[in-house]
Parts: structure tokens; sequence; C-alpha cells
């Protein structure tokens, strides 16, 4: 099975699909969305994740949740799509993709009202929002690729590659951000071997990463975080690629917990640290990474989660920040869907968003 | 409870009790060792654990297993000692404490049968080998007490410490090697803040030495390995403290599995990086790190081991090796329990040897 055969959300045959990834890797499930219900649960319950891919759901989730609307009756329509489009976004209320993709759907269809002489019909408001729903997809599936083929410029065949977290396909519309490069290698018998990083302790690596790389025939090679060195040491790795949750208009990058130690790690070896950071991810209103938020979660997730027992001591302390910072000084280049962005990156990233 | 009441095995009212690690950090249960099969399960399944911890238990195990020999038959008693001494050293054939602490407990009734002038009785090579097995205990616990005091004389209270595996009071007689100076510094209200890295794959900071510290009223957090660099980021870190398995004439230092990742962390934010390693465990006779050969385990300790199911897709390839080498250019200094060894190390550490 190829990249293509997988994607976290599906439309086809006038059905949404959406890959169940609380059930990965042991078992690969698309479940239909029907209801509303449906997709605000597959988002609250992490079936769906990834900003890109959540961003999907939402597009296709409120055009299924309005679509069997009867009648004609254009202002109770627009009213079931702004309620519907409200309850969908209470399942994850931060998620900033969620509300921009809902917003998304929304404006299609003031833009037509406001364009079309009072001639919108409810049957075209809804062949608009799956077109637009469509778009959403497609446009994140072109930045994806765009970043991948920007990616690939960088990297040479049969090189060893190593990344942390899950920024793949199953992440995105198609293709995932830093894992991009390494499908669009795989079409073109580059034989990359790939090293995924467990990431501990929600283990998206050993769940996800390696779960898509492996089943799309891509040669991967599963290690624990702190393996990272050795494998490095051992002259395996000539390239490192993460993905980025916001970068700071200095070029500060916020990813998975982690990251940051990696980029040390592959300075400290001379091999390029390469992030994947869609536009839309640079905020240059962050002036640097001190001042990003780092999320806090529960100690649970390092010594219960995923166990039979726990694994530390009864009321032992525990620190579990879900994200690091990335200094600008560890990154070789930033990849975006615009091209390749080198240092210094306050010039370079600002020049690239005026763009 | 203080460290003084943890120890791996306890010899008390002339019972040998071995602190079952297997069952920790959940339960805390000493298991009373009656017969060599006991000591020999006891070492095979791991329940005593931590190069010197073994040879403790070998010590007293040997002459638990001949006590109960009845009569006065000298030659006997002595093909007694050594089947069981050749049966013990069976449990965990690696092990060079095992065998190296089962031929001090055989050469000290040679020695005795040698200059005694045949006057060896039965009763008194079992008393010699009791004080035999005590002295190979107290011997340990002053090494590492020796190492503690060492080690402390480079920190300072209220110093945040980062450590990585477990080298800890329950792998050695007592005190451990690189925990050792924090339970020194415990004792003299130093109010250490100790990061125990939960180290993956097994896990051993965080089911035994965040179980031993937390136990021991030290300040312990645990967080997962790919924590390290955040924390040493945030300023929380004053030092790192690790143990060692082999170090080379050059002063390479083979260690669990991500020492080397923690070291170079350490390196780039600055902080000390201190390795304490027995003398014993400094081999001359192995040039440079790249002589020291890497036991490579089995994947299932990375994605099935200790889970409710797997956490990685079936068939995918692992790399699991147990230890890394951590470069001398990344040790600030050996602690040893003759002394602090500072670089250059090719030099001073056989000046040390030479002593």
């Amino acid at each position: 099975m190829k990249v293509f055969d997988i994607a976290p959300v599906k439309f086809i045959d006038d059905k949404m699909m959406i890959l169940d990834q609380t059930r990965l890797p042991g078992e690969e499930v698309y479940i239909e969305a029907v209801t509303k219900e449906d997709v605000w649960d597959a988002i609250y319950q992490l079936k769906v994740r990834g900003a890109p891919a959540i961003g999907v759901a939402a597009g296709y989730g409120l055009y299924i949740s309005v679509r069997g609307y009867e009648g004609s009756d254009m202002e109770g329509f627009r009213k079931l799509v702004r309620d519907n489009s409200e309850y969908l976004n209470s399942s994850r209320p931060t998620a900033v993709n969620l509300s921009w993709a809902l917003r998304r759907m929304e404006r299609v269809l003031d833009e037509a009202a406001a364009s079309g002489e009072g001639s919108l019909t409810v049957e075209s408001a809804k062949g608009l929002m799956l077109a637009e729903a469509e778009k959403i997809r497609i446009e994140d599936e072109e930045s994806c690729r765009a970043m991948g083929e920007y990616g690939l410029s960088l990297l040479k065949p049969g090189m060893g590659i190593l990344t942390h977290c899950n920024a793949g396909t199953i992440a995105t519309a198609k293709y995932g951000t830093c894992l991009a490069p390494i499908y669009l290698g795989q079409e073109r018998g580059y034989d990359f071997k790939v090293f995924a990083d467990e990431t501990r302790p929600l283990l998206q690596g050993a769940r996800l990463t390696s779960w898509e790389l492996h089943k799309s025939g891509v040669d991967v090679t599963l290690i624990c975080d702190n393996m990272a060195s050795i494998v490095m040491k051992n002259g395996w790795i000539d390239a490192v690629v993460v993905g980025c949750d916001r970068m700071a208009a200095n070029g500060d990058g916020a990813n998975k917990i982690g990251t940051s130690g990696v980029a040390i790690l592959a300075k400290e070896y001379g091999i390029p640290f390469y992030m994947f950071v869609p536009t839309s991810t640079i905020d240059l209103n962050t002036p640097t990474g001190e001042d990003i938020p780092i999320e806090l979660r529960k100690g649970e997730e390092i010594y219960q989660m995923w166990y039979e027992k726990n694994m530390a001591p009864e009321g032992v302390k525990t620190y579990n920040p879900a994200f690091d910072v990335t200094d600008h000084k560890y990154i070789t280049a930033v990849i975006t869907e615009k091209g390749v962005v080198r240092p210094p990156y306050d010039v370079n990233l600002r020049k690239l968003k005026d763009e």
C-alpha cells in the first residue's frame, strides 16, 4: 500500500470516512461519520488529530451535518449551519485550524449571498459548502506537497533521516509536513532509511509515524528518544526533519517535547536540522520562543498511561511539558510551502510572509 | 525512611534478605533467601541487579548455601563450596562482579588452608566465609561513600541535579555510585532538587531511581528522557551525575543508553557532567570507547514490554542498544573512590590506577 491510500479523512461516494487514529497501530479502521455528533466525537476523542487534518474534518463535517436539510428556507438553513458550526467548534476549542475551517465554510455562504443577487438556493449553498470542504483539503494537500518538494531538494537518495513525533500524512490532508519529502522520495526510488523517535510520553512516533511509514513501504526503524545520539554517532543520520507547532518571528520553533534536544545533538554531530513550517504557523507577532507558552500536562501520562501498572512510586513529582522551543540557532533551514528559508530568520521569515 | 534503611541485600539475624526489585515501585518486598536456588533465582530474575549488588548477593548467597553442611569432613565441604559457586555463577554468566565475588569467597578458604598449618575446620571455614561476605559488602559501601564524599565536594546546597538510569543505593551495597553524593547531601541538609530521567526502555529511572530517592525524602522529579533539554534550558540543572559500566583508558565511558545524549546537552547548556566510576570499572586494556562492545537487545522492549498492547505496527524494525559511549570530551570529571580525576584522562586515569 502506498501513502496515496492513507489519509486521515476521506470523502468517497458521498461518505465521510475518518481513520480512527486511536486504534493505531494495531487496527486500521475507517469509521463513517454520518451525524454532527459523529464528527464532534471523532475530534474530541482524537480519532482525528493534527491541526490540518482537524481543519479538513471540520469542513466535511459541517457539510454532512447540514446536507440533509429539507426544504428551501434559506434562513433556516443558514441558522442550522451557524448552530452546527458552533457545536463542532466546541469539540476542541484550542485547535486554531478547527475554528478557521468552520469560519471559512460559513464565509463562502456569506460571500455567495452578498454577490449572488439574492439567488442563492439551499441546494446551491450545499454545493458550495462541499466544494469549499474539498478546497480546504486540496489546498492543504498542495501545501504539503510543495513543502515536500522543497524539502526533497535538500536531500539525496539513500540518506538516513531522523524524525521526532508525527508530522505525517495522517496529521494533514495528505503527505504531512516533515514526512512529505520522504513520501515524495519514496515515489522516486530515493530509498531513505528513516529513524523514528518513539516520542514519549504519548508515543506518536511509535504508534503513528512508524505505522504510516511502514505501511507505505518506507524503510523505517523505531528507536527510543534517548537513542537519537547513538544513531547519529553511528553515522546513520544525514538529516533531521521535524514539524512545528508555532514559529516566532526570530525563527525559534515550538514543537513536540524533545525536539530541542534532537536539534542540539544534530548540531553537535554536524547533521542538518530542518523544521517544516507552513507559513500559517509562523507568527510574526510572537517575537521569540520565550513568548510561546508551553502546555503542561498530567504526570499520569509519564508513569501510568499505556502501562499495565504504575511505573513510578506513589506520589512522586513529575514535570510533563507537551512542547519545547528549539532555538533558531540550531535550525539549518525552515521549509515552508513557499520555499526554503535560511538564516537570518528575523529578516527572512518576515520577507517570506510579506510576499 | 532514610536511605540507611534501604539496601538490596541485608543480612540480619542470620537471615539473608533480598529486596525484590522487580516488584518496585509498587511494592517493597524483602524475600528471604534460604537455599542456593533462592539466590540463583533472585539473580537470574533480576530481583537483585546492579554489578556491586550482585557481588554482595553472591557472597552471602554462597555462604548460606553451605552453612548447613553437617560434619567435619573438610574435603566434602570444599567440594560443596566449589559446586555451589559454579551453580551460582551460572545465574548471570556475563556479570563480572558475580564471578569476582564467588572467586573471592573461595580464595579466602584457599588462603586459610595454605597458611593455617592444616588446622582449618569446617566451622571456622564457615566463619571465614561469612566474614568475607560481610567484607565484600562493607568494602563496596565504603567505596560508594568515598565516591559520595568526592562527588559532594563538587556540589553546592540547593543545586538542581539531573541523573539518568539507576546507579543508586539498590544497585550497590549502599549509597550507590552517582546517587551517593545526593544521599550524603540529604543527610547534611543540602536540599538538592533531583530530576530523574525515566530511562527508556527499561524505565530504571522511573521504577528504581525515583523510588529510592522519593522513599529517602529527597526532592525528586520524574521526567521523560526527551525532557532533559527543557529542564536544562529552564535553568533548573546545575550538574549531571551518572554511573558507568566500563571506562576506557582515554576516559570514554559506556553507560546506560541515552547517557551520551545527556552529556552533549549538558555541554551545550554549560552544565558540568560528572561520571561516577569505581576504579574497578576503569579498564586500561580498552584503549577507547570504540573498543567497547555494545549489547543489542530485543525490539519488544521498546514497543511491547510493560504495555497493555503493542505500541508499534506489526513487523516494524527496531534498534535497541542497551548502552552508549560518552566521549571523554563531554565528561567534566570522573569521580572514583580514590578521588576526582580531571582531563587529560589518558594520563590521569593511568596515574590513578598505578597508585
